[in-house]
């Protein structure tokens, strides 16, 4: 490809850089990204950087569980706050969740980055943050993909999704264990992890005429930017010990959709999952988008997670062993309802 | 979520389908993807439709290999011209080839649909597209995501990414495997499969003004939308019997970066590629847009595939059963080149 031509109006060449795509900006990050792919080395990960699949080593049989996702319009957020270091770290986490709701703990991981025109810079960024929450859950990043797509994506705006693929090592029933009498615990959520963000976006930018660096409202010494790039929480470490205790009838992940969608997700047709809303005060971050939208309670608690990112399905005996012996309590782990005989509806209830 | 109320200039609730994101529309596409989801169902794989991950059992000790890759700005031509259903095969068979260079046979898939504003159908044809795929291949498509991302993505415009685990079942070296006199074998592609369409929109829609609808310039009865949608193939059955054979030192799956870019991934420092390019005539649909491009030879070859999708490396007395015995030959294969002593370059030759 010829860097320098360009295409004049005598009908000349057309070269791909014209097109608007940089195959020598493609090659350039390639070779920056080979360090951090090598950061995240396991035992059971190989194969050459740049060949065409990235290979892992099983030992054994197993029982395989695998996600894909985005950090939805994040996405936006970064973008207009120019800290892009932050979302690949989200994108992990959220699927590191997703299957540890299955029982899994994470393998590998394979990301996928498109822009309207690469900034090899800001392709870096992201990624290193995919790197970075890859490290922190022992995860090796497998591979990925860069993709430069003029006219798809306006120049400066990108998407990113991510695939991870987990071995099931907890023994977690699910739906079919779940039943009458079961405790809900419900652990915090660290800001609006990846969803609600057109909601957010609407409401501080566009409702309150915010821009990122203005004080977000009502938190002391915190940016609109800050406080809506807070990372999506991993769980799979304050979970390791009730899980490997055997503790746990099921995990809900609160994505989109929040604690209704999600918590739906687990239930028997015959239960309900009553969750009292008076058992946590959801932070001021939540407040303030609860009443700047005017929204109700439940188009509210379907939109965002309220301060709750995961739900922890216990049996009633179990639920003062795994506050107080496995440190659910102590990551701040709380009761927030149980399971009763029902038609598999999620009840957000309220004491008057 | 209510979905009648509008958001009123006096302040009043802004709800999440204000905000551009409609979770009905997401429920209803949910259910009218599980019936896809299942008609790819493999023996291994398991697990509910709608729970956080999807299953699949290894029975026993396994080399994966992992990809991800896009579909690059093919997928514009599809929302150009209202034809969704066959990205998604495309974009399956992409995966399934770049694991097959790697020696592995697909396990199960995974895809992420993203857009701007969530059209059912056009969701659903997208994604009856990879199912398709994900079944000529016998892979499962164990899971994905859809993401309504408003801001991002125009409204009518989408994005796809894949994700794909296969098991190394063929024996092929790769790299280190490849040595001077050995022979390339070039397998042909059915079109521009997934690569150089910025160049090529460019070209037909700007500089020779057609549309979607127009006849492709010197190919009878194809209309530039169809000739440029026409499906990337998939070389994992008509390699089978070659690498069964154990007949293959490489595979080159040529995509991004054209056969320069891609022969390259196989090429030990010490040798070089040599391809004849008189060795093939490039199909009418690539000499239209290397005449009104103008590109010079070098720049073409590592923009687009022209007619090559993929190219086999094989021991030099193999040639000649490869191309008769194992189908290789009637599935339109040719000897297109050999390694020599050399530098890691792929050499594209001419005869004067």
């Amino acid at each position: 490809m010829s860097g320098n031509s360009e295409r004049g109006r005598d009908q000349g060449p057309i070269t791909y850089r014209d097109a608007g795509v940089d195959l020598r900006a493609a090659e350039s990050l390639t070779g920056r990204l080979a360090d951090l792919v090598n950061s995240t080395r396991t035992a059971s990960s190989g194969g050459a950087f740049g060949s065409f699949g990235g290979r892992f080593h099983l030992p054994a049989a197993s029982e395989l569980v695998a996600s894909a996702d985005g950090v939805g319009t994040k996405v936006l957020v970064a973008a207009r706050t120019g800290v892009h270091d932050t979302v690949g770290e989200d994108l992990v986490n959220h699927c590191v969740n997703d299957i540890l709701a299955e029982g899994a703990e994470p393998l590998f991981f394979l990301d996928y980055f498109a822009c309207g025109q690469l900034d090899s810079d800001v392709a870096y960024q992201v990624i290193e943050g995919v790197a970075r929450g890859c490290r922190a859950n022992r995860c090796a990043l497998l591979g990925g993909e860069t993709a430069e797509m003029p006219g798809v994506y306006d120049p400066g705006h990108y998407d990113l999704a991510g695939f991870i693929v987990g071995r099931r090592v907890f023994d977690i029933p699910g739906r079919s264990g779940v039943r009458p009498g079961d405790r809900l615990v419900a652990l915090p959520s660290s800001g609006l992890h990846t969803n609600g963000y057109s909601l957010a976006r609407m409401v501080l930018f566009e409702r309150l005429g915010l821009g990122p660096e203005d004080p977000y409202p009502q938190l002391a010494g915190e940016t609109v930017g800050q406080a809506l790039l807070r990372v999506h929480k991993s769980y799979l470490e304050p979970l390791r010990v009730v899980l490997e205790a055997g503790a746990v009838r099921a995990l809900a992940h609160i994505t989109g959709g929040g604690i209704p969608g999600n918590l739906s997700r687990v239930l028997p047709t015959d239960s309900d999952a009553v969750v009292h809303l008076d058992s946590w005060i959801p932070p001021p971050l939540f407040r303030v988008l609860a009443a700047e939208s005017g929204l109700s309670d439940s188009d509210l608690y379907e939109t965002l997670n309220m301060g709750i990112g995961m739900i922890v399905v216990v049996p009633e005996d179990g639920l003062d062993q795994v506050l107080t012996d496995t440190g659910v309590g102590a990551a701040g782990g709380f009761a927030c309802g149980e399971i009763t005989v029902g038609d598999g509806s999620v009840l957000l209830l309220r004491a008057e």
